[in-house]
């Protein structure tokens, strides 16, 4: 009897709990996705981002959303990361939407336009300049929709085994380079390559392509381009500040409740944050590491410079003209990133400038 | 009878969802904190990035764990926000940690060294460079935590009545200068002031002061200060990535379930991303508008910089030979800022000089 009391007592406290509990047990679904990455384990900050994004999802949601990262390759190859998500093979995928510009020249912005903004450039364009809206309409026609996940910094300009000096001197050129610049330095007679990261180092030792770029120190050091080709240029002036994002099928995206989308946002930006950091603080020591071993360093001159400026203006007023939406994004990027540099040329370039006039002095 | 049946079995199956539910009621507390900004409602992004986090933990946390922000003033003044949190009175605050260094000159770091490092190497000090954890063990003593939350970029250096164009031009100077600056400027002769934002344009107005700094064109506009001083200094060497973080108390930081600390961080970080995106996109429009009523921009001569960063690190010296902690964040920190600008002065660098080059044949 003692014990009947005690049951419905428990029970009576179960019901006023009732009241309550299918609102949070609801709340709190359990999910779990898979993420198909462009890029392979061996980078720890590209493929990286993916992993801390997952765990902070994880850790955001007490374990209940569970994002599973797979490398490129494990679920389908890294530059059909977008086409997984597309069609539904996968809920979500990291990648870089420039890798797609052969299905439209369009995706080129979401990671960086040729002479286009550096990465704080790049996410006000996003967050504040209408950039992520405005991408998120053209994305709809491939059933996905995308937030901005990690940042490369100004890349590299890439390894050549032979020195860059004129226009001339990149005419039949087989150079490995990715996204839109291809189609930019075609014009200037060079033959661009389009090589799985994993795959460039042996072309490159081979001698079956002339160059290859691919982010910055951090990752060409591990990729071991230095042992095959001495000179090292910069800025990759194709990649000022390129983003990286996750895409979302559109479907699956609907499917979630509203927290766990804020809760995603969330862990991609702080994920984002984090690859960029991670970059920016192993950077230095990676290049101060090949340059003891012997990599040249060289500026890309002026000449090659404001040559491949030319172009790329060219290109992008060709392609404007045939591609009502390419011209849309292409004249809202223009216009932001003029102004941006208005502004940035006052404080941020003044301070940097004297710190690094100060710190030559110093050495 | 019937009823009772009802009853019964409704129990047994609530019996059987207790074993479930308990965990999850646990998992998503209701938890209400008060947060006090040190920044007025008028500044829509250094009070609005409070508000912006506080949001952004609603959505992602079903509105259980909720923050309240106060501006400046509301409970407490501005620059007691630090003690508040630090006396229990409020669970949080969002602040810039240089406004404490009366109580310690190692509160600058967390906002700013004067000629430290510019957003970009902050952020990547306080997430890979171990500045996040060096600061939070500073900060125990002090009963709070930190986490990062915003940037304003690069400062301005200020709005002054007259040029200065030397050393000899400083003397005498009374200026409303933020954080460690001022006792940098005061070995030049300067007679710094700290006044809170919103009483800076009337002491400025009446020439009480001759010169004052805030943040940038975006909250200088706001601020006024175009009306009554012409000359437009840049850069806020003091400020090269003003950060600005909530603190929140430690004991109420530890009642928190593991997975609302996961989620404090991460709108935090998106936050603060938000905060460094709106400066950047609202900053350009802004210098148009001074610079058209009339704003005269003028860089810092050489002759002032170098002058004000030999007495910076003097000042450093001196200060590092008589407290441990001072010394030991800076030691840290310096080493980080020169690495830093070895790599940024290579591709990023590179890449925006070619742009402002651009940019200006192009007007």
């Amino acid at each position: 009897m003692q014990r009947r009391t005690f049951v419905t007592s428990a029970g009576a406290g179960l019901v006023a709990a009732a009241v309550a509990s299918p609102a949070v047990a609801q709340s709190m679904p359990e999910i779990r996705w898979r993420l198909t990455s462009s890029f392979p384990k061996s980078l720890d900050t590209l493929f990286g981002v993916s992993e801390v994004f997952a765990k902070r999802l994880a850790e955001i949601t007490d374990n209940r959303f569970i994002i599973q990262p797979f490398a490129a390759g494990e679920i389908v190859p890294g530059l059909q990361a977008l086409d997984a998500v597309s069609n539904g093979t996968v809920e979500a995928c990291h990648t870089a939407s420039y890798y797609y510009v052969g299905k439209d020249p369009t995706f080129t912005f979401g990671t960086a336009l040729p002479f286009g903004m550096n990465p704080r450039q790049q996410n006000a364009w996003f967050i504040e300049g209408g950039g992520t809206d405005l991408l998120n309409e053209f994305y709809k026609s491939y059933n996905v929709t995308a937030i901005s996940c990690g940042n490369t910094g100004t890349q590299m300009g890439g390894w050549f085994r032979k020195e860059i000096r004129t226009v001339e001197d990149l005419r039949g050129l087989k150079f490995r380079v990715g996204g839109f610049a291809g189609r930019i330095l075609t014009r200037l007679g060079v033959v661009p390559q389009q090589i799985a990261g994993g795959d460039i180092y042996p072309a490159l030792e081979k001698g079956t392509i002339d160059a290859a770029e691919w982010v910055g120190p951090h990752d060409d050091e591990k990729l071991g381009f230095a042992k095959v080709a001495p000179y090292y240029y910069y800025p990759g002036w194709w990649e000022g500040g390129a983003q990286v994002q996750t895409f979302a099928n559109i479907a699956k995206w609907e499917t979630l409740p509203k927290h766990y989308k804020a809760a995603y946002e969330a862990a991609a930006y702080q994920a984002g944050t984090w690859m960029q950091a991670r970059y920016d603080a192993s950077n230095p020591a990676a290049l101060r590491r090949l340059v003891a071993q012997g990599t040249q360093l060289r500026p890309f001159t002026l000449e090659v410079m404001e040559a491949c400026y030319k172009q790329a203006h060219e290109l992008y007023a060709e392609v404007a003209a045939q591609n009502p939406w390419f011209k849309r994004v292409l004249d809202h990027t223009l216009a932001f990133r003029n102004e941006e540099y208005l502004w940035f040329q006052v404080a941020e370039y003044s301070f940097d400038s004297f710190m690094i006039r100060m710190r030559a002095r110093s050495n």
